[in-house]
């Protein structure tokens, strides 16, 4: 395989940053301060201010590539973090890896209570499906439909929430790479990749264009999880934000006990070349922040 | 007010029994076993075989008052089952109402752990969106949108879930009764009344018909609570196979415990009429089973 370059002239950083401005204020007016009985102070904690916001820069991306409407695509980045936050607060719970520290900040139910954090994890999935669906004609309403089915399908038993249970009773056991590459592409893979495709969904795209963007998701979210696994060893807390070393300290497998730090690193690099060659097997002219994103996602830091 | 009637020609028994029957058959289908590491069987054991499906017949009562479509029905009856299932999972769960009976069985956690309980209420709550938004035209575009609409906004911080989160906050405080209904119009009636007016959305309906329809859900959703309230407190758990007399342990408000118990047995046939009045202002010619149903839940004994 000939090795494909990142396009060099393009602006990640400016990209980002426009878009994600827009997305911290939908966000901020969308979930509302006032649901009842401090539910909406837990689920603004657990959504604004922090995170990388991958996944809503996935869908814009992906959207931008295809033409996509404006409208159904901030809709969908606004709903895919929804559900990437929910899907945290619930992984922190004290049932499940009874973390205390995420984005520097306190976990959800350390802030708020286990109760409430269960209840603003399930208002925020729910909140997430009341996005893309809204009334009048701002989004087709066979936008509508696609984006609710492709965000349930990879939230679900089939993507994270199948891969979570996985990962819950792979504690302690030797998983093979195989079996591994199974978990992460469900529990964090499904949604990267949903990301996506939704962002495809905004707009129009041929058989070839969506193949191709689909092997993009699928090779972009398990690098993602490879990176994962590495700065886990190779960062300390501060920089990550979140209780770095915990898969070690959990007995939980990862790529890095699986196939050495080097190995890993090298594993990382090779599923950006074939994200990078998917991307040119679209067809689609315009998928510079696509490329940029998948190379930030495997030469990152935190 | 005049009393109105149910009228008494209307077989509940047979018209509930054949939809049940198709129900049970499509939510065994839909809720597939072969979801990763026990996930499926979890979530299965929270959905099959149990529960009055109140909700599914109140979907499937609506949509043929308003000639429904019938596929879009049956998906829908499906998927706010699916809700109420997770609903009833997370509400279990120890950090909540730490209850181990339900459905004269062992609460989900209980017999699969809290982790795999907290997943398999999440999965479930992706599912019945999943549920409503199937590939192919056999329920058009607008109507997948429109269900996705409606349950995600019962099921969220302005529903379900706000209304236990008021529930939450409420455990020792005097509510007036005017607050102890709003926090069940939220926890229960949203969902009540989203299951009518989720049949209402799988065909026809003008406005007076819509209007009536959200009346009656609403009436029939108070009405619902007041009786579990009073069931609460006059039936043994053997008979309502969960535990009974939980809420006056919990030291938590009931219509038994503002209006006594014969001021609530009261208040829920004035509901009753209620609910029977709005539906004859539809214009709708079939409700018997609408009619039938609100019957059933106002004199029911479990």
């Amino acid at each position: 395989m000939n090795t494909v370059a990142v396009v060099p002239e393009f602006d990640l950083r400016s990209w980002s940053s426009a878009h994600l401005s827009a997305v911290e204020a939908s966000l901020s007016a969308w979930v509302v301060e006032d649901a009842p009985a401090g539910l909406g102070g837990a689920m603004r904690y657990a959504v604004l201010d922090g995170g990388k916001r991958l996944r809503p820069l996935l869908v814009w991306a992906a959207s931008e590539a295809v033409g996509g409407n404006v409208q159904a695509a901030q809709r969908a980045a606004c709903a895919v973090e929804l559900i990437h936050a929910y899907s945290l607060v619930h992984d922190d719970l004290p049932c499940m890896d009874n973390d205390v520290l995420r984005r520097g900040k306190p976990t959800v139910h350390v802030a708020f209570g286990e109760a409430q954090a269960l209840l603003a994890g399930d208002a925020l999935q729910a909140l997430a499906f009341e996005l893309l669906t809204p009334v009048g004609d701002e989004v087709p309403a066979d936008v509508q439909a696609k984006l609710c089915r492709l965000l349930a399908v990879a939230a679900g038993q089939s993507g994270m929430a199948g891969g979570q249970a996985i990962d819950l009773a792979s504690v302690g056991i030797k998983l093979t790479q195989t079996q591994l590459q199974r978990m992460h592409q469900l529990k964090t893979g499904a949604l990267l990749q949903a990301s996506v495709m939704m962002g495809a969904a905004c707009g129009e795209c041929d058989d070839k264009a969506s193949e191709g963007l689909k092997t993009y998701g699928a090779a972009l979210g398990l690098a993602f999880q490879v990176v994962d696994d590495i700065l886990d060893v190779t960062q300390d807390a501060m920089t990550l934000g979140k209780t770095a070393g915990k898969d070690a300290a959990n007995d939980k497998p990862t790529y890095v006990s699986l196939m050495g730090l080097s190995g890993a690193q090298a594993h990382a690099q090779t599923l950006l070349q074939h994200a990078l060659v998917a991307l040119r097997s679209t067809g689609l002219s315009e998928t510079r922040a696509l490329e940029a994103l998948a190379d930030m996602v495997v030469n990152r830091n935190t």
